[in-house]
């Protein structure tokens, strides 16, 4: 615990004053507007978020020389993408809490998080523009795209089962995707050749699947006050992530399993409860927790041709971070 | 009548292959994609719409000397925002058909709707961006904010009272906006000047002001069946447009406008159907078009110091077009 709390504070403290410029550059973007749109940016950013992608960003930039200011406006994009596509997310799951604080669609019509979510798309596309690059606005609009991909494919696929190659698939979309971008673009807006590029396009890419396999170990482990969602929660909707998959795997008889995987079963939510409890249990979950390790150190491995200086260690420590989210 | 057809005919001829090659790219922008999208796309582009926003911005593309692949990219780009805004707009209304089509959302869940407009957003990025100028993906990101700022605040501001200033700017947000970014972007592809910039924005901007006006007097003059929807539908939202702003104006003691104006009114539905009878039959009507037409009109001058050239008489005459649909 005293390790995982030193390591947090080290690479946060590095970029501390930079996020707190992004998140008012991110509130910023809606002062020209109505009233209205500006308390949702509000509302949206009061609830937190660890910000782990413009820190990816801000560490990336530095590290690369990249002018401090672009960088902050890069993040900003960046931030205000992942935001904007949480507004939709959250309408679409009708959820009424984010991290134990109330969504926009607790407090606004169905309409107006529509429009909050295509507005907040149109400032980090504007902030994008603002970086300058033409490469960014191409990296940029094929992320959302390939986010907004992901999500109709699992909308059009829930109760399906999965394998172990679509679930990668639903995994990068969801989050890996902009994660690699975070630290991608942040080595375009920089005067970096294109191998360190490479490289930190990869260490994005890996460390962003591990950060998505934690995100659905904690669905099985977490305590509900910690992930602000009841346990098993992705299970009781039909989502099957990595723990489930492992499960399956190892335990192909398992009652639950068999109503899982059974089109038909029309009483899942009762052997789902258990089925949830026995993955918990079960060994699956620290062969998930050896695959996110296992990603985030073939991350770590892409920092070694770049440049020795603080900035690498913190990315490396921001790596580690990740998989030591065991709470 | 057979003036109009004429008009038509001349400038969208000249565009013809072109808009052909639009839409083939348009829907080529969901090919690698969930089948779904495709099939999204595939309806919506099948529902047709005028494309007078690509062939304002191919013909000016054109008389500017812009690459035709550039500007047919540039075209695709404002199309694929204008219908992507189209889709979350009828899903906001919960509109089951629009030009007598069935809408999107007339098939799909909102969350699918939610999300093939933003891929749509995406797609419209990618290739605002393929055009490979940050000016343009600039101005493209402002004017998705300015549309999507217009439609929040006549969210939250349904039912009130509006100003003819007010309209103004709600119009502006809705159609002037993007017409005049369909052709100041196509411009800013071109090698040409500032001054031929701004009288391409300024042309843009006239005649889209014309344009909606046009669509606001047809909402009470147009047959159901060309419209697409029942006559006097804004009025009978509340929303309040040019013909009934004069309206208001000259007779401000008719007993539909006292109901319209008095916030505490139960009734409105029953004294609003003679309103929209009484507009219609008003002399409104054509104060209105008498505007839309000094629109256009301000709008045409400022091609006089454009490149004389065919291309610069199918725009005069796409202009005169605009306020001649008069059916």
């Amino acid at each position: 615990m005293e390790k995982y709390r030193l390591t947090q504070t080290t690479f946060f403290n590095a970029v501390q004053d930079s996020i707190r410029e992004v998140e008012k550059q991110m509130l910023a973007q809606a002062d020209d507007y109505h009233p209205e749109l500006h308390a949702a940016l509000d509302l949206l950013l009061s609830s937190g978020g660890k910000r782990i992608r413009p820190a990816l960003t801000l560490l990336t930039g530095r590290m690369l020389g990249a002018d401090p200011d672009r960088a902050i406006t890069l993040a900003s994009a960046i931030e205000l993408l992942h935001t904007a596509t949480l507004v939709h997310d959250d309408l679409i799951d009708s959820s009424l809490l984010r991290r134990g604080n109330p969504t926009l669609n607790s407090r606004w019509s169905p309409g107006a998080v529509v429009l909050a979510g295509d507005f907040i798309f149109a400032r980090a596309a504007k902030m994008a523009a603002a970086t300058n690059s033409v490469a960014v606005m191409q990296l940029f609009s094929q992320t959302l795209t390939t986010i907004v991909n992901g999500e109709i494919t699992q909308l059009f696929a829930t109760h399906h089962p999965v394998t172990r190659e679509s679930y990668y698939k639903r995994i990068y979309a969801k989050t890996a995707s902009l994660f690699e971008t975070s630290t991608q673009a942040a080595a375009l807006i920089s005067e970096t050749g294109e191998t360190e590029r490479e490289s930190m396009r990869r260490f994005g890419y890996e460390i962003g699947m591990g950060f998505q396999i934690i995100d659905d170990i904690l669905d099985f482990t977490g305590e509900q006050m910690t992930v602000g969602k009841p346990v098993g929660s992705d299970l009781r909707q039909g989502i099957i992530t990595l723990p489930t998959l492992y499960y399956i795997e190892n335990h192909p008889d398992d009652q639950g399993v068999k109503s899982l995987l059974d089109p038909d079963c029309q009483d899942f939510d009762k052997t789902g409860v258990k089925l949830v409890e026995s993955i918990r249990n079960s060994d699956s979950i620290q062969m998930a927790y050896h695959e996110a390790d296992q990603f985030v150190h073939r991350g770590i491995q892409n920092l070694d041709d770049l440049p020795r200086n603080p900035e690498r260690e913190y990315l490396r420590e921001l790596a580690l971070y990740i998989v030591e989210r065991r709470r």
